[in-house]
This record gives C-alpha cells, sequence and structure tokens, in this order.
C-alpha cells in the first residue's frame, strides 16, 4: 500500500512538473527569439556554407551562455552551392519558365540544354514514352484533397519520389535532363527545392523543380498537341566535402545518468528561404527546451540530451554520424521535431498497444495545449531513424501540418510564417514530453 | 396608349435581349481560350516588346477571322526593359533580399549601389529623417482589413502612392535608391512591380519593390537598432519609344451608328507574369463579346466599339491618344473592365441620383449573374479616364476583388488564377450591360 501510494505521489508530482513547465514556456518563452536570431541574423544555413559554420557556433555559444554543457561532434557534409538558374519556352516566344535546381544536381552547360519536353506521371511512363534527347517533364501534383484532409505528409510522400529519383530513371532512358512539378500546397509562382540523388550506374542528367503555374503552362501546351521546347540553364557546383557538426547539449539524470531521453531537429536549411519552419522552429524548440529545463533548475532522473543535427537535408550524414558515435548508449526515447510551427496536436510514435496506452496515460498533461494525441507510426524523424530503426523509442512533433508544405522548400520559408504562441506550444509540448520520459 | 405599349414592348424585347446574351454566354463562352491563347502563346507583353506587338497583330487577326470591322490606331509607347534585379544585405551575411524593380527605373551601376538602409512609412517622414547617401525604405502595408472588407482597391490605391513617386520624394533629400514593400495581399515571397514616375527636376534614382517578407526582415533588424546596409543592383535599360496601337473593332448600329458604346481593356502587361488577371481577362470579355453578338447577329441601334488599349501600365498613351483622335465623336457611354476575372458583382459607375436608378431598373437582367449591383464612383477606369472627365458616363467591371492584389503585378499573375465559369460570367454582364447601354 505504502509502494503504491508513493508511485501515485511520484506519478502525480511528475505530472505537476509537467504542468509547471508548460505554464512556464508559455508565460516566458524565449524560443521565437532564438529563432529569430537564427533565421534573421544567419539566414539560410544549407551544409557546407559558411552560414552553416556560423549556425553551429551559434548555437554552441548559445548553450555556454545558458551554462548547459556543449560539445560538437564533427561530420563531413557535401557542399552544393546553387548557381544561375532559369527556363526558357524557346518554342513560346521565349517565355521565362521559373523553377530551381534540385539539391545536388549536376550543371548543364553554360549556354544551357535546349531541348523538347515530354510529360510523364509515373515511371511506368518512362517505358512507353519516347524520352531519349529529351527534357522529362513529371506533372505530380500533391493531392489536395489529401492536404485538406490534414494528410499533408502523405501527400508529400507521394508526390516527391519523382524528385529524389526522376532525373536517373530518366536518364536511363535516354533523357538529357529532368524538371518536376514543384512539390508544394500554394505557390505564386513558388519553386520548391530539395534533395535528389543519382544512380551511380547511370548518367547524371540536370534536374529542376518548375512552379506549379509553370507546370501547368506546360502541361496545357502539350494537352493542345504543341511541340515545347524549352532551353534550361543551371550552373550549380558541386564542391569539395566540408567538416561541419553536430551540436550536442545535455542535462545530465539525476539517479540514471547513463540512460538518455534525446531530443533533436537540423541546424541546416535549404538556401532559398531562411528554414524557419525546416526546421528553425525545430532547432529553437530543442535549444529552448534546454533552456527552460537550466532555469526552472529541474532535474530529470534520466539525461535529457539535445542534438542538433547537421545535414538533414541533403545526406543525413548528421543523423548517420550520431548514431555511429552512439549507438552503444542506452537511449530510452528520442524526440525529433522537424514538421514546422504551427500549433501542436500530438506526436506521432513508434509505441504500439499496451505501451502506447501507458504513455497515454502519462502524457495527460500535454492535454493542456492540444498535444496529448499519440499516433502509432512507423517511423517519427529522418535524423532519429537510425535509432528507432534500432528499437529505440521514437516521437515525433506533429504541428498542425495543413500549410506546412505551403512553404517547405520555398523561398517562402522564412520567419513571419511563425506564430510565437504557437511555437511556444510546440515547445511545451516536447518540453513536457521529454521531462515524462525522462523521469518514468 | 399605343406609344407606352410601344415603348414597353422595345424595353421588354430589350431585357429579353439581354437574358439571351446572358444565357448564350454562359452555355457557349470561348473566353478563356482567347484569354489561353493571349497568356499561354503569347504571354507578358509590356509595351514596346515583341510580345505587345505579337499580342496586337493577333487581336486584329481574330476580330478579322470573326467578321468584325478592326483596327489597329497607332500610338508611340514607351520601351523599358527589366535587367538583373537582386539585393544583398552585406551588413548580414550577405542575406538575399527578393525584390524587382519598379517599371521605369534606371539602373545602378553595374557593380551595384551598396548604402544602408533608413525606414519610413509616409513622405513627412523624409523632412526629418536623415536619408542622405542612403536607400530610403518605404514600409508601407496594404490595410488588410480593409481587403478583408472587400475594399481592396482602396487599399491599394492609399499603399501604392508610394511605389509611383517615392523615389523622387527620396531623392530629393539626397537618397541614393527607394526600395518599397511591395503592394500585393498575399505573398511567398513574392514581388509586385508597378509603375514609378521621375520628377524631371530632381536627380533619378534607381527604385525597386521588395517583397512583403523581405521589407518585414529588414524592419525587424532595424528595429532591433541594428544597422542594415545592402547591395542594390538593377540593370534595367530605357530603350527608345517604339510604335505600337490600340486595336478598335466596332459593330455599327443600325439606328443611330453615330453613337458609340465603348467597350475597353488593356492590351499590355506587365512582364513579371502574363497578365492573366491584368488585364488580360479584360481583354477576353470585350473581345467574347464581340464574337457573341456577331454570332448571335444582333444588331444594337448605337454602335457597341471595342477597344483594346495599349500601354495602359507604364504611360496610359493608348487612352490618351484614343480620347486626342476620338473626343468630338459622340459617346454614350464606356465600360471599362480592367479588375479580374472573379465572379462579377456589378459596377461602378459615373452616373448618379436619378440616372442611376434608371439604369438600376433597365439593367435587371443582370442580376440572373449577380452582376445588377452599380455604385456611384468619381472614375470607373484609367484608360477611358479622359473620356468620363469629359462627361461620357462611365462605367467599371466590379468582380469580387478579395484576391486581385494577391496576384496583381507579380509573376503569379497567371492563366490559372482565373476561373473559367466567372469569367464567363464576367463577359455575359459586360456584353448584357453594353447591349443594354447601345439600345436604351
Amino acid at each position: 500500500m505504502t509502494f503504491v501510494v508513493l508511485a501515485l505521489f511520484a506519478a502525480s508530482a511528475q505530472a505537476q512538473t509537467a504542468d509547471d513547465i508548460i505554464k512556464r514556456e508559455l508565460a516566458t518563452s524565449q524560443a521565437y527569439d532564438t529563432l529569430q536570431y537564427l533565421t534573421d541574423n544567419i539566414g539560410a544555413r544549407l551544409s557546407g556554407s559558411t552560414n552553416a559554420a556560423a549556425a553551429v557556433r551559434w548555437a554552441t555559444g548559445t548553450f555556454q551562455k545558458w551554462g548547459i554543457p556543449v560539445a560538437n561532434e564533427q561530420v563531413m557534409v557535401p557542399h552544393w552551392v546553387r548557381g544561375l538558374e532559369y527556363g526558357r519556352l524557346v518554342s513560346h516566344r521565349n517565355q521565362a519558365i521559373v523553377l530551381t535546381a534540385l539539391g545536388g544536381s549536376v550543371a548543364t552547360p553554360a549556354k544551357g540544354i535546349t531541348a523538347d519536353l515530354v510529360e510523364v506521371s509515373s515511371f511506368d511512363e518512362l517505358k512507353t514514352t519516347d524520352v531519349k534527347g529529351k527534357i522529362v517533364f513529371y506533372n505530380n501534383p500533391m493531392d489536395m484533397d489529401m492536404v485538406r484532409a490534414h494528410r499533408s505528409f502523405e501527400a508529400y510522400s507521394k508526390a516527391v519520389v519523382f524528385r529524389g529519383s526522376g532525373a536517373s530513371r530518366a536518364a536511363e532512358y535516354g533523357a538529357v535532363a529532368a524538371v518536376i512539378r514543384s512539390v508544394g500546397s500554394a505557390s505564386l509562382r513558388t519553386p520548391h527545392t530539395g534533395a535528389m540523388r543519382y544512380d551511380p550506374k547511370l548518367p547524371k542528367i540536370p534536374a529542376a523543380a518548375m512552379t506549379v503555374e509553370d507546370a501547368m503552362l506546360i502541361d496545357r501546351l502539350l494537352k493542345k498537341g504543341e511541340r515545347v521546347t524549352m532551353r534550361l540553364v543551371l550552373t550549380p557546383q558541386t564542391l569539395p566535402d566540408v567538416m561541419s557538426a553536430n551540436v550536442v547539449a545535455e542535462i545530465r539524470g539525476s539517479e540514471k545518468p547513463d540512460e538518455i531521453v534525446l531530443i533533436g531537429g537540423h541546424l541546416d536549411s535549404w538556401d532559398l528561404g531562411t528554414g524557419a519552419i525546416d526546421d528553425g522552429s525545430g532547432v529553437a524548440m530543442v535549444m529552448e527546451t534546454m533552456r527552460l529545463l537550466k532555469e526552472m533548475d529541474l532535474h530529470p532522473k534520466r539525461t535529457i540530451r539535445a542534438v542538433l543535427f547537421m545535414n538533414e537535408e541533403n545526406g543525413l550524414n548528421g543523423g548517420r554520424a550520431y548514431f555511429a558515435a552512439h549507438k552503444n548508449e542506452k537511449h530510452v526515447a528520442v524526440i525529433e521535431t522537424d514538421a514546422g510551427a504551427a500549433a501542436p496536436t500530438g506526436f506521432r510514435t513508434t509505441l504500439k498497444a499496451g505501451a502506447l496506452a501507458d504513455l497515454e496515460k502519462r502524457a495527460q498533461p500535454l492535454a493542456a495545449i492540444g498535444a496529448a494525441h499519440f499516433e502509432s507510426a512507423p517511423e517519427t524523424g529522418a535524423d532519429t531513424s537510425f535509432l528507432t530503426e534500432a528499437g529505440v523509442p521514437g516521437f515525433g512533433l506533429v504541428p498542425e501540418p495543413l500549410h506546412y508544405f505551403d512553404y517547405h522548400h520555398s523561398p517562402a520559408d522564412t520567419l513571419d510564417k511563425v506564430d510565437p504562441k504557437e511555437l511556444a506550444q510546440d515547445t511545451a509540448a516536447v518540453a513536457a514530453l521529454a521531462w515524462i520520459l525522462a523521469n518514468q
């Protein structure tokens, strides 16, 4: 009986502290200030860039300023630099096509590639379409019904396969370049970039994303039976790999310091915007969680470790390096936040059945900010996927996803898209869940 | 008695024909096809460009194909050509600023102008601010409450004064360049261009519009007390004036051929988008009205004259030339359509009191498409302002204005922003009103 009472008391104290964490964060959040410095004063920070290095120095220095032990863990990253990029429909009065190179793309010759466009909407179509010597145009919109049903990430996953491997698949059939329809859920002639990968066995052809409007234009012209010829100019460069770093900070556990609850986001961003929602906001949530726990002088039983991963966008080398260095440590849970900063709705988790039901009970304090919904999912974040695949329970914050892909990977991913109150709510959700997991 | 009966019969027949025009247009509209050719196959058509000349040839040939008498009336227009354009915050890690030259701007030196930014939000502030040697930043947002209250054009008028004369006003106090916050009601890092004018008595300094996001960024940095230094590169050119033309087509009146009901829109567009809502849709409505009347074999009592004006955007030379050539003809009414292609709500009109009430009665057939609301206004369109200022009753179509300035003068002004059904409704409104005015 005494034991049960004590356990209940402990659970209640734990819940009370989670409540306090949430209230304190909502009342005194500095998350937006952190995000503002990262986006306004450092800005875009693609792996290998001087800005990415500046972000590492700034995050490290900020943890130090807060009195939180921090280390840089080195990781080699690619260094791809965007160049000139434009398209012209030479068949149609030289009409301008707004496009952006996909990350990792090789360059065209300086004078560009001029070739006919041929449209497909699946890899199967490549087999039955004459694409030799042509520019393959993958016209695959995000399913907007799915987006409106708040299943944006599912819609993204379906459409994005053509971004990742479309160039090599087209090259296999003799295409000279590949262009996709931007994977985005809104457009004001807005291009969305993102990573692509070459199959090393196939010729490397340039790859770009057109805006939705330009994709619709070319689709209309082709559907009218017109021959559409584009001049495509892309001059990106792949420079030698650069030594960069993950930033790792921690608050040591008071009872089980060797058991780790990891909270993480990624410090790198694409180069077109300033990476506010992807993933500056995740970085801000993770840093603010640590600042808050330190300021509140809270001492978790287990270690809470913050990891700001480098190179999530175009390589995942940071996540891979962290796993290689730390896989033998005992991670009891990982929380990744890389899905924007809209109001929290809950978490995706690899937990199932009884373990999930148990967690839901302990996570009731999160209901105060609408973040107590937990949904089983096969994966909960890219950087921490190496850990979850090794069996560590994973959590991924789920902010309301309706508008995330309006901005994602585009020039419009800027600070003004983030609401300070929602960012504080997200942070409170991450901080409270981390606390609960570290004290269970 | 007989006379009254005949008059009622005539009014009734007139209303019946207006009904028929509306029904026929809604059922068989080709307006969208016309707009599609203009925007997809010709594209952007700034005054003086080869595309503007192509638009004149195409419109002329299309009227001829339809069997409608048409003429080109020559007009000299400016020929301004956009060049490179970008900004970098050299004080802030060379952060990219997305901007676009204002139409008519002079160029910077090839290496750009590098100077501190100083923010103002009124011309009065220039008097008390040290702007000498600096880049003046006019940070004047559109009033979004006003936009949401469907008073977008009023919000635009208030904000746009800084675009038009901001450079010269800043030059008066020694500024070296001027940048405005884009005058738009939505942004995904979207720049909105538009005309500016130099005061001939003052030094000509370069002028550009930044996106709303970039304006907000610079405002935040300055409000934090930081020194913000920008390198601004603009390389537009003003080439010699070009001979262009208004396209004038007409269906002669059966009873009073010398009395003219003019319907007009403008054939030129800005260069960033393809001018679908500004003013391809107006051109399509005007051309489609003529095609429809011809196809229906309708013979108005008065002449219905279609005018596709050249150079509305950056000079108004087409409207001025038309007035100079035709001011002694008897125009009984002018209908201008240059406010987009969303669903019609009615017309602005210079008519007042009794004349307005009388017109509202005769225009009842327009209620079928929600376009029977008439609102007194001091002006009803730029190209026809010379006529209305001379006393000709003016009408301006009012499509629902909520989203017009989301796209206006930006790269996002493209065909996909137009709904074919709404365009047909707009066309039906213009055609029915023209018919009513030509037969009253």
